[in-house]
């Protein structure tokens, strides 16, 4: 590693402790107030697999379940092939941490295949990445300053909403790492979280709120990833409903010219 | 079980051989053609966690792996508590057959709490249930025919679309078990994967294609699902992109008087 290794290629590099027994911490690059950023912990577990001798393919889909705060010490990561299939494999992973499991996760891998395609979905219309204005990342810190965030809509500050009179849940976007770096399954895994919570949007306050689950499906190949490149992609972001503790939340990523990258979708913890 | 115990219910009875460990068989009343409903194996799956003596509340959410093809024949499943919080409980699901690991699953539950309580969506427009054509039963076998369904759009049968010319992927549609059943977390499950395959609508035809991976969040309270009861509920599905032999796809179901009851994702193989 050097001073030019990107923050994220930092935050992923893991010790190997025999075949599939990883160990490291996660950086304090990508924290937040209260623990790190959700997007790193599926980064972090995604790399795990993907380390892995008997991995074949690309990531199609992971479902992380973050079971417990996690902490700066070190972790030990088990990562298992839970089976082998012709078109698919099934990865357990479990992310140990102070004498409990922190976090487990399973991912599906895959070699990619050229199949008959159709994407009834479509991006929603966005001014210009350049035309539309940076979310100042003066007074941010963590992990939000990893990101270039330039809000169409739905900026995580919206002052006017509060619990009594709930602002919109729907959040529009250009977002890309920052510094800038080519986009593939590290950064798309970390970025499919990186749609702020949206309970604190809608009620335009801070609360305590946290991922339980975070689910990703990656829809792209490496070839459409490699022709984003470093370019901004657009993400949008909306909640159904927050009912008895918990809300979900569904994110999706698309290129600029229209592709969908991924979808992602999560349930939230919140306090009261 | 008598002669008037629901299909449902007799799909859902596990021998249990020990503290998380349960034995069983895929019940031929919920299968298709090529395999099990999905439904049924995520019910089953669920109902192993809920049947362990250290499960505390209700299920909150599930994410059921489909590895590889289940057979009749019968299985063993392993419930493991990977975490237990204050306010939920992490478990780890695999489900063994003919020598492999046929399905993993994990669950987060936990006690209803009262909070804070918002619905920025709503169900779609609908006619009254009674008004609404019923999905016929003839010809239908299988799992299928264990729910009375009844499309306001987006019926599996769409003569029109083809591969070159694909047809919508929504639909919208009443659903209940059928016979009818109070609807609790056990039908829930099942209920969230009753969304045909949206690449069979979209093209028309019958394809090889299988759910992979399955993620259903419960919004609904105990409370809230005894206030359907035996009533049919409101179900939409749609698919936002079928992409290098894989579509997602995400359903949601709302009580008649349109409280979200549960959302659901899932990410589908295709062959070609």
């Amino acid at each position: 590693m050097t001073d030019t290794t990107h923050p994220l290629d930092a935050a992923l590099v893991l010790e190997t402790n025999g075949e599939g027994l990883y160990g490291g911490a996660i950086a304090q690059s990508y924290w937040n107030i209260a623990g790190p950023f959700g997007g790193i912990i599926a980064a972090v577990l995604l790399r795990g697999v993907m380390d892995h001798p008997a991995r074949r393919g690309r990531p199609i889909a992971q479902t992380a379940n973050l079971c417990a705060a996690i902490t700066p010490d070190p972790f030990e990561m088990r990562v298992r092939l839970a089976r082998d299939g012709r078109s698919t494999q099934h990865w357990l992973v479990e992310l140990m941490q102070n004498g409990g499991v922190a976090a487990t996760c399973s991912i599906v891998t895959g070699p990619t295949r050229e199949t008959w395609a159709h994407q009834p979905a479509s991006p929603p219309p966005m001014p210009a990445y350049g035309g539309t204005a940076v979310f100042s990342r003066e007074g941010r810190s963590g992990w939000t300053t990893r990101y270039d965030m330039r809000f169409e809509r739905g900026s995580p500050v919206n002052e006017s909403a509060s619990a009594e009179k709930p602002g919109s849940a729907e959040t529009r976007l250009w977002i890309r790492d920052e510094p800038a770096r080519p986009l593939d399954y590290d950064s798309l895994a970390a970025m499919a979280d990186a749609f702020i919570l949206r309970l604190l949007q809608v009620r335009g306050a801070f609360a305590p709120s946290a991922t339980v689950t975070l689910t990703t499906y990656f829809l792209a190949s490496e070839a459409d990833l490699a022709a984003v490149g470093t370019a901004p992609v657009i993400g949008t972001a909306d909640t159904r409903a927050f009912a008895h503790g918990f809300h979900d939340q569904s994110g999706e990523l698309w290129s600029a010219d229209g592709k969908m990258l991924a979808v992602s979708h999560q349930l939230v913890w919140f306090k009261e």
